[in-house]
């Protein structure tokens, strides 16, 4: 049996963390990346590749052995609630195959994750710097060194003693999620979403409801759905801005209205504002200033603004106009959850307190660099937005074909672009089963993947099938050869010519 | 009300997440420290500082105020798990009042937490050296690098697909206990131990069961009180060795007998071996070793043995000979877990790869140094135990009084000292209520810090009121001094002499 090491660096090997299972076939796993299938190559074994992401809510634990009733250990299962909240991003990033097409072998050009680094964005020089000389090796205190929280403050025009570190934005929302919604609570997502939402709901026994978000509205919550959706469970709606994966920058009258709506439906907004400095195409502007009555959790990271996602430093501000969070004991809770986590690491906080302080001094050079790495990230990602906006709204047409996709909103910002397959897409290049209502985005994506050697995340990640995302942190070039590849494969697919790699 | 700063450098203010409500006196903070008392100094109040480490076990949530049912907020509620679990030495450490004796203004001697760098022990140079050459700034896979978990894997002699990483061992706890225990399972755990365990437990609904340690036994485990307290919820024990409070060291004929005693009883064993390098007066013999039929989660982290604890780079490894984690799903909740966290730091894997895997070339120069790092904290470590015990075995004397605590049993490994008060300390110290049946501990220590300006922990945090529990990586020099302060205040109370500082 041969070990493949796959696009993130991870061997895959049977009965190991990285979720596959070779040795012991019966525990089909998930993604079934690695399971033996009859014909490795066909679209219904490639669609299998990422069969968890539409697949439907609630536990997998059935794919488990009950252990032999005669074994002490008989009673053992693992809870319910954590077998049911896979990430499917993870999940599929984690554990990708490698592609059939042999023209691309070891030539994988991902455009599945938002990770600036992978596309050879680095973190800016003066804060890479700030890290080699900070000396802060102890535990911090459980919410954060002051210093860090107070340049987090200043940056985000919050309260030093609002401001909490998480290890990334991830952490963030776990803390958040948690400090607000018990067992039972529902909370309110949007479709499309960032998958991670719904899979700590999962985690935490929290119903998540989902609220559409309308490309034709201008991806606009539907306000009048949450009306509908919120119940006397109903604690929360998380509002994404700059929009994952939509790409879309919401304006101070939409806030407005969501935040009048929410205060309205007594919820607390969790803001997650992660890209909040990469909206390019118009002004971000932060829920808490809008905000008159709804208490806001706004949670944001250096992970995308600062190309730094493997630091895992992330934030929870804590805006409460009206002390409701603190009456309702949410502002203890968050801190009992950091008492247990006890923060980002300890140099990365030094660093990051550093950087943020030095440019923060009016005039002076390190706020001079600040804002010259944050015109770039804009500048670079608008240009490579612009660029696969153009390569989609092309795609599938060299030929003379029809277009693969429906033209796109261009993005705001963020670093995603959303897609909608074009109807009777997959039924042109013969993929996935005749009769779909919608088309089978995740078997396009698995072919795309077999047959390209590019990856990009099936929309059912985010609630949205028929929908594929791609990260547009790709440099312009990687861009252009992945949809090349996909030009040459359509074209084969109708016969038009031998495919043949650039 | 001024602002003071305390020894963790958290500025204390009302509302913030320092968890110190002064502005609104009626949510009562439960370490209560800054909460106007009416006479600040008296050993009643200054009991109240530790109040939270021995209450009982529940929901605090009856201090929050319901929000005006007129309100849209009105069915807000913080989760009452959430709320119930303090962790009480962060609890304590992150809020420390300002003693009263102004002889020692700004001159505290923490003997609280386990933070080598706080007594000058820093980390590694060959470590600190590796962090600066790293440049790994994108996300991790969601178990870890590859490189870092193989070099970890050898330096514990577990399989690198059976190792994932974790933000520090307090996330290998709780993702150790998250992947075992459903709401309403039942964890055995040691008292005294570490309270985290409790803590976590706590969080996520599942029932701690204490099973006792006893210094006459050599804190052995008393596996008849697992017998008698395990029953269809229990699904796991937790063992910490080297010892946290405890700094015993077990044998291998002890672990044997537990890993025997677990097997026969259908437990997992947790097995908290976070100080497996600092275990001076006997080797160190992993449980995994010792296991043939109880899976064993080893966890682990650079945080005590390299001095690095806010790198906060810990692990999990699986011990699964049987496949029971495997076939009851355990093993895929914990890649669950792993994939909403997402890791530890890229940057510190990146160092953490390099410093074990240089350390593993057998007759390397960086072979040599980590070696000599570790022969040094355990020279080190043992110097300052033995220190401590003496120190703590005259306290008391001086003036021809009473000893203070029981001779202590000599710790074996860690970096605690676990002492009893002699029965009687309390009354005879004019502390605490005249009736306890145990002494008051916690007043004890309150007194300690108001006076002396020294901190200890109260054994009530874990969960062992009458013990008090020193660290003991503070310099010798340190150690005197606060020995010497208790000296003088233990005279001063019996009216020997005047209180005089050194």
């Amino acid at each position: 049996m041969s070990r493949p090491e796959n696009a993130s660096g991870v061997r895959l090997r049977a009965n190991s963390f990285d979720g596959v299972s070779v040795a012991r076939p019966r525990f089909t796993d998930f993604t079934g990346a690695l399971a033996p299938t009859p014909a490795p190559s066909s679209s219904i074994a490639a669609s299998a590749l990422f069969s968890s992401a539409g697949g439907p809510p609630g536990g997998n634990e059935a794919e488990y052995n009950v252990i032999d009733e005669k074994s002490p250990y008989a009673r053992l299962r693992a809870p319910i609630n954590v077998l049911a909240a896979t990430n499917p991003i993870r999940a599929i990033t984690d554990a990708l195959p490698t592609p059939t097409n042999e023209m691309y072998a070891h030539k994988t050009i991902s455009l599945a994750v938002g990770d600036p680094t992978a596309a050879g964005l680095t973190p800016p020089e003066k804060l890479t710097r700030a890290l080699r000389d900070t000396e802060r090796h102890g535990y911090p205190p459980s919410v954060g060194h002051t210093d860090c929280r107070a340049a987090v403050a200043a940056h985000i025009n919050a309260n030093t003693e609002d401001v909490m570190l998480t290890a990334g934005c991830s952490q963030a929302l776990e803390h958040a999620i948690r400090s607000l919604a018990s067992q039972g609570s529902s909370v309110l997502i949007p479709s499309p979403g960032f998958p991670l939402y719904e899979t700590l709901c999962k985690l935490h026994g929290v119903q998540a409801k989902r609220y559409p978000l309308h490309a034709l509205q201008n991806f606009m919550p539907d306000l009048n759905a949450w009306r509908r959706l919120v119940d006397d469970t109903t604690v929360a709606v998380v509002v994404c801005n700059p929009g994952n994966p939509t790409g879309h920058v919401s304006t101070r009258t939409e806030l407005t209205q969501m935040a009048n709506a929410a205060a309205e439906l007594g919820l607390v907004v969790l803001a997650d504002e992660v890209y909040s400095s990469l909206a390019f195409a118009r002004p971000f502007v932060p829920m808490a200033s809008v905000s008159e009555r709804a208490p806001v959790l706004s949670l944001g990271a250096i992970s995308k603004n600062l190309y730094a996602p493997g630091w895992r430093l992330g934030w929870i501000a804590v805006h409460d106009r009206a002390g409701i969070l603190e009456m309702s004991g949410v502002r203890r809770a968050l801190l009992n959850l950091c008492q247990v986590s006890l923060g980002p690491c300890s140099l990365v906080q030094g660093a990051v307190a550093r950087y943020f302080t030095d440019a923060q001094v009016a005039g002076s050079e390190a706020q001079r660099c600040a804002e010259s790495h944050i015109a770039d990230a804009c500048s670079t990602l608008a240009k490579r937005a612009a660029a696969a906006s153009r390569h989609a709204t092309e795609a599938g047409t060299a030929g003379g074909g029809a277009p693969l996709f429906e033209p796109p909103a261009p993005p705001a910002g963020a670093m995603y672009l959303w897609l909608r397959l074009a109807p009777g897409t997959c039924r042109s290049l013969k993929i996935g089963k005749d009769d779909d209502a919608v088309d089978d985005e995740v078997a396009f994506v698995s072919e795309v993947l077999r047959e390209c050697a590019v990856v990009m995340l099936p929309g059912s990640c985010f609630s949205a099938p028929g929908h594929v995302r791609i990260s547009t942190v790709a440099s312009e070039d990687a861009l252009s050869e992945a949809f090349h590849r996909i030009e040459l494969w359509c074209a084969s697919l109708r016969g038009d010519a031998p495919m043949d790699a650039a």
